[in-house]
């Protein structure tokens, strides 16, 4: 019997070589392929795509990979959380068959240059407080798609927009693909599960909870009876600005268009960005 | 013995879940896919396409689509030639196992917003004179090539501009797909065969050949000793202003970046784009 080796983690596959060997012969053995894209500093959020992978899908590749085309240059790509050795072990954890993490230049090799843009649903929001953040989403996701063909691919709630964003790239690219969105995951007092909570101090995470809580609000309101979008907002204004965030948005839209709701006479999702310091945090919840 | 019925061409196929059936079940039978894809007034260029592709896959798809996506709202798309019965019987006659030929509402559907750009080597040339050409071109082989999920494609040299931005985009998107791009056919005069020649008067076609002659002369030049482009692109000028065409361009390129060359003691591609009356035609040549 050999003793538990505690100190070393599953080994991760940096050649993209590799893993179409590994994921072919996966396909040869007649299993269907689940794919769950990560950027890594796993948290239940994402663990709980790997469970939901693991559950409907015979071969489960996870990729870790901090993506640099998706961050502007004022963002957080050189600070973000790298934490491949404990990622590893989480990952063995839930049942991941596979996990890819390939170096940057591997991914982007010299001259790269094709880029894909979806429009719509990627224009608002995210897309405008952080331009060419869904390029960069885009053109990994589909990257990561190619190298793995997958079947199942599972994304978070908890990045409503970008959930839309690969569901509508998938239908526009003919990709035959069904991408399934999973849950938000969230912490007892609400706050949703982020690699970015990490940057939290302890006030900030105090007041962070302001986000999760004013969504809340929003969906009390209309259980109790306001239809008025603009009330609804003021009020979760009121919220965040009582907790000191710097509000990027709230919006209250159409489900699937992202076209802004007036009257919340239907299923509408409510989703905020704000800032807490230096920490921007996004959350959303289906209201009404 | 049932009569041969001349009248009645083969089917193409024009649903895309009919096609990937066909295609699941030559995968089934193990066969290597090998996709044509054309804008139908197939000539033999075209053909010799369906040609390399029938000696080197055990399957073949052929697919028609005038692609509207890659025409300016100034260009020829209503009028571009659409021969489909006659398409049919030459693609069956070279023994393509399909032909894929959908209607434009089931490539794109209402609210696609989803576009491939492919940057470096698509901007320059067509992508100068012809804006969102290739947008238009990627986005649609892109599709094609997710629909069919081919291990091999096979384009023409005649697009040479095409070819390359083809290929680039496989190579930066990961597609695991095979481009083979194969030589361009030419009438015994020389002038290169594209679905445009139909356009052109009498009078026209014989203007028209001094396109394949200048890129001859050319070639002559070289290898009688002219280094100097500037040298050679002046000749080209005056035999194709001779011929009273309207030149878009005259290009010496390095074959694989598309940069210019100045001094040709390299390999290098001769481009042409010139009208001949209101048709736009473009040609190119490997000199030196």
């Amino acid at each position: 019997m050999s003793a538990p080796r505690a100190s070393s983690p599953p080994r991760a596959i940096e050649s993209p070589a590799e893993l179409r060997q590994r994921i072919a012969q996966a396909r040869r053995d007649g299993k269907v392929i689940g794919l769950v894209p990560t950027m890594g500093a796993l948290h239940e959020g994402h663990l709980s795509l790997v469970g939901a992978a693991r559950r409907e899908c015979g071969f489960v590749v996870a990729t870790i990979f901090v993506n640099p085309m998706q961050f502007g240059p004022d963002e957080d790509f050189t600070r973000y959380p790298r934490t491949l050795d404990a990622d590893l072990r989480l990952l063995a954890g839930r049942g991941a068959d596979v996990v890819f993490a390939p170096a940057t230049e591997s991914m982007f090799r010299p001259g790269h240059a094709t880029y894909v843009d979806v429009g719509g649903v990627a224009n608002c929001w995210e897309g405008q407080y952080r331009p060419g953040h869904f390029r960069g989403v885009a053109t990994i996701v589909l990257k990561l798609f190619n190298f793995v063909q997958p079947d199942r691919a599972y994304f978070g709630r908890k990045d409503y927009q970008q959930s839309l964003v690969v569901r509508r790239m998938v239908e526009d690219l003919d990709l035959p693909i069904h991408v399934e969105v999973c849950p938000t995951v969230r912490e007892a007092d609400g706050l949703a599960l982020s690699s970015r909570n990490r940057y939290l101090s302890a006030d900030e995470r105090r007041r962070a909870l302001a986000i999760s809580k004013s969504l809340r609000l929003a969906k009390q309101l209309v259980e109790r009876g306001t239809r008025d979008a603009a009330t609804i907002i003021t009020r979760m204004q009121g919220m965040l600005a009582a907790a000191d965030l710097n509000i990027d948005y709230i919006a209250l839209v159409e489900p699937e268009s992202l076209d802004s709701v007036a009257v919340l006479d239907r299923p509408t999702v409510a989703a905020i960005a704000a800032r807490v310091g230096k920490t921007r945090l996004i959350d959303n919840e289906l209201i009404g």
